[in-house]
């Protein structure tokens, strides 16, 4: 019977994993317990942004050290999922998931990962995506015990991004190759979890129209990604009591509701908060204009997760919220989401 | 007996001025009747920011073609105050406060300026600026009529900043002549106030003597300015009713219930919003590492109002928020402050 | 009988024309004689770069107050083309191009200009816009008197961007839309020169027939610009000796020796510098990995602008160099030109 | 008897050592003949940059995998300076300097190395680092057997800039002790090389007294270092002929006769470039303004680098040029240093 702890621990920079390694020495956290890593690093989360890269090896290193697998193999089982950016208010740290077995019969909140096959430059942004992802989130669900769609709080996804300059790629744009997987990983969770209708979720959908979307979907794409990495968390029987998730849906940059509701949803001790956003592409929050899009020397998404960071921070008390941009068909337009994780007291 | 009125107007640009044009010409304000203008450019709030300089340019010459003073003459006598840098959610935007005569006899919110005289390079970040910026406060009070230091709400200042390698001047560093020139005005709007002791309001305190501040003092400065150009807002004999003003301190960047506390103070129709911040230069939120202060590429003045401006905006549902980064002893380190303007309703 | 004159002025800032105030002022130039501003202002040089418009206000300002013409009237006249960015080693400047009348009858550099009607955002970047340019330029030689092709030296095009939005335009994308514009321009100098066949130069072509170009073509687009403003440098009989223009390209970021082509094209004392390029699309340079496209904190054109403008300026052994990225169908891809404007000696 | 190799490889990222691995792999190259590296990867080069990091640990995995040392004993003993910042023409690679046995007996290019005692905080910036840098110098001269200091081509020093807040340290800015350590790190090879007279190799002098410098070292340095990694290259007896260093000084940062004078120095087949180079402190070259200082958007280093590495390149024909900003002492004001390694032919 599985028990899901979360370690929310700081980092003094991306290649520093030296409070996992105490937890690890200290006997508090076995290395092979360790089913999944969410975190923040401190790059500028764009194409250059190579702080992503440095903690995973760092990250495979120090569990190679303690579990005796390859760093290779590890790679293959347990998603890492980054997002470099900690604009404004927000502080580098990371949430490692690890599953322990225990004694008691409950239920509780629930993880799951799973790997889909590796993706070819082709197969991004396309329906081979779509059901790529939408397969992996039932495979997860199913090796987390999740029965049903509605007990999932919350899907994270690390999407391949595909390599510039592929001729056969839907477009040798690589900041929109990054979008159409975004969206299609979105699509895959939304179909999977019945938020968007199967026969809605084709191809030329995506980026196109936005009323399609699935508000428990977060995802992140890199140019690092070989294959769609999804991680499923939910309530399940069979896993300990005390932890719980909850989530919101964010309408607007502006909504603070929206933010405060994800809160009051997963009441006490806070041990992690994934928020999503993006900048409005009507140019205008409620009206007003904004110049996320059009700034030639900050890149809109440092806007956005200096922005959606700072308020989510301001609700938590605390700057380590995995902010994340790019939320295309994940809320919204100009919307997004929180979950919060919290320990219930 | 005067009357103040508060129009917030949208810009398309920072040479844009043809909402308060259309005011003008539609026979809704009167040119001769403005007193001030705070407002933020989308520039990058830095030193090579231009875009205070095209709308001040901008705003001179339409209030010259209607009143028939030079633009030279309205710039000696109309403070214009503005902030670059729309990071994140925030909206370009101005604040124009006019004083027209009416014949009720009431008690409300009250405007009056005061221009130093034109500051030497020697005298920035000294007593001598402390002194006179504490004299303009006075003058400008009286001007106001405002009664006693405790109906002062907000004091504005604009200050000089210098101009680069005068070896008379304290630094040859630009940037820390900048903040000492805030933290001098600081001190003289404090000393004024009856904030912060006179004898303790030393030269050698600035940038020191941070247990030194004054939470309603906010100041900017820029390299542009020849004086201390001082508004005073509080509420007076003689001024029309209406509009009233909330100032609040936020003790540190996260302080949500600081924000709240602003709104509240001044509950209504907003009509404009202030707010002053800055990084904390010990490196930590509530105990939690932050990245501005280290960031090659983004200023930290920019991350700052990214996220505070975010904060303010998400509190107030709109994104046309005056931020300002710069808080030196207007504020607990760290801190800053909101000042909320409304329309009694 | 015509004399072009050519002066090169510093300016503190890009509101900043005191310089040629003074030239003014001392007699040394008639504000009516002038005919042409080519400079660079050191904002960032995109979207949000306003230092192109406080400096054209400014400019306008100055010659209104000397010649009685209103700054709307002159700004439909004299072309004032710039370009944001003075990265590294290149300095904030402007050329005037004056003209006068003189009493010698020989043969020398000579100057013409034209506005286009206006285009409407329909038109940027398609047929109509290459027609625009193309009979533009055609005038503007004949108001100078250059009788043929071959005596053109190079045709400098201020290119209308759109505005933001328009359902109407080829594209949404502001950047996509101001890089067919100067796509569209260079291809009317270069039907109008005989450097691309009208045939050739059909829509389709722009942006993805490479092989097109005009290496006598520079071209800047920008969202304030209504039409297409033209000025046109070459040879022409009637017009006073003594000044010179070479052009050489470019065929890559790293021709040394193109640049000092141009420098030997018009030996003498240099009065002014264009030069023109572009970062390489392939992501190579001689076969060597480059960054500029994918740097998430600098722009592509920023990277351009600094790298270009440091080897033409190290050449000239003078930062006074206007460069501008945005190369398109100027030059070979990856290329780009050099102009040398000189006072034979 | 000693016989060096220099291999020029390129990155596909900060993290990518393919190129090192295949040369191994292929047995071209002995991983335990490798005596120091010196590469540019694409970060921002400053405070945050930690793309270092990244290719330090990838590297020293590397050589632990070919050599059986750890990755800990491989960093104590070669080392691996790498200057972060690609911008505009420079492409990310890094020169693989190895050291075989061969049974010639000539005189050749030597290389040398030495570690410092590692330098606590409060020793940084200050006489104990000049004494401890001169003394290493000393002793990797002796170990390539370097006969004299005229002898000496180029000194590469790697110099720790201490960790923040310390107390104890010369100043609390991370900025300024960066600066002071490669300062005090130039005075010490000044001294051993006897560039600079030890009586005037003050504490003081440091970054004030710039008549003292020293054209043939190159420093950087990083808040990763912990002692001073110096590298002596130099001409020698009993290493193999072939290979020559050219080292020309810059005057300025358009110096480009200066330039040329290194690649003429070392004729033949170019195997590496190492520059340095720094922005006018003076805000002018030659006489003209430049605003690489006081850009809030680019970093100073940046745009620096971007031009200084534009104009070797564009002499070299090549991208892959070592740039390094922060050339205190190095050169005189506002100039530098340019080296060339090249394979005679």
């Amino acid at each position: 019977m599985p028990s899901l702890a979360i370690h929310r621990l700081p980092m003094a920079h991306p290649g520093d994993l030296s409070a996992l390694a105490a937890l690890i020495e200290g006997g508090r956290l076995r290395a092979a317990d360790v089913r999944a890593v969410i975190g923040k690093t401190e790059g500028n989360g764009g194409l250059n942004d190579f702080t992503r890269g440095y903690f995973t090896q760092s990250l495979m290193l120090l569990l190679a050290a303690h579990t005796g697998d390859t760093p290779a193999a590890l790679t293959a089982r347990v998603p890492c999922v980054l997002s470099g950016g900690t604009e404004g208010a927000l502080s580098p740290h990371y949430m490692v998931f690890s599953v322990a077995d225990t004694v008691t019969t409950q239920t509780g909140l629930a993880l799951g990962t799973d790997f889909s096959l590796a993706m070819p430059n082709e197969s991004i942004g396309r329906a081979a995506q779509i059901h790529a992802v939408a397969e992996a989130v039932q495979v997860a669900m199913s090796a987390a015990g999740i029965a049903c769609v509605a007990d999932v709080a919350l899907v994270q996804v690390k999407a391949p991004a595909g390599r510039g300059g592929d001729p056969a790629a839907r477009t040798r744009d690589p900041k929109l190759l990054m979008a159409l997987s975004r969206a299609a990983a979105a699509f895959g969770v939304g179909v999977a979890l019945g938020d968007i209708a199967p026969e809605a979720a084709l191809e030329n959908a995506l980026l196109s129209d936005y009323a399609l979307y699935c508000n428990r979907a977060s995802i992140s794409s890199g140019v690092e990604v070989i294959c769609n990495e999804v991680i499923v968390f939910g309530r399940a029987k069979g896993w300990a009591a005390g932890l719980t998730a909850g989530v919101a849906p964010m309408r607007d940059l502006l909504d603070l509701a929206g933010v405060q509701a994800a809160f009051q949803a997963a009441p006490g001790e806070v041990l992690g908060v994934i928020a999503k956003g993006e900048p409005d592409v009507s140019g205008r929050i409620r009206g007003q204009r904004h110049t996320m899009l059009g700034d030639t020397d900050i890149d809109a998404q440092r806007h956005l997760r200096g922005a959606l960071g700072a308020i989510v921070a301001a609700v938590a008390g605390d700057g380590r919220v995995f902010v994340s941009g790019g939320a295309e068909h994940q809320g919204p337009p100009g919307g997004g989401l929180v979950c919060v994780f919290a320990r219930e007291v």
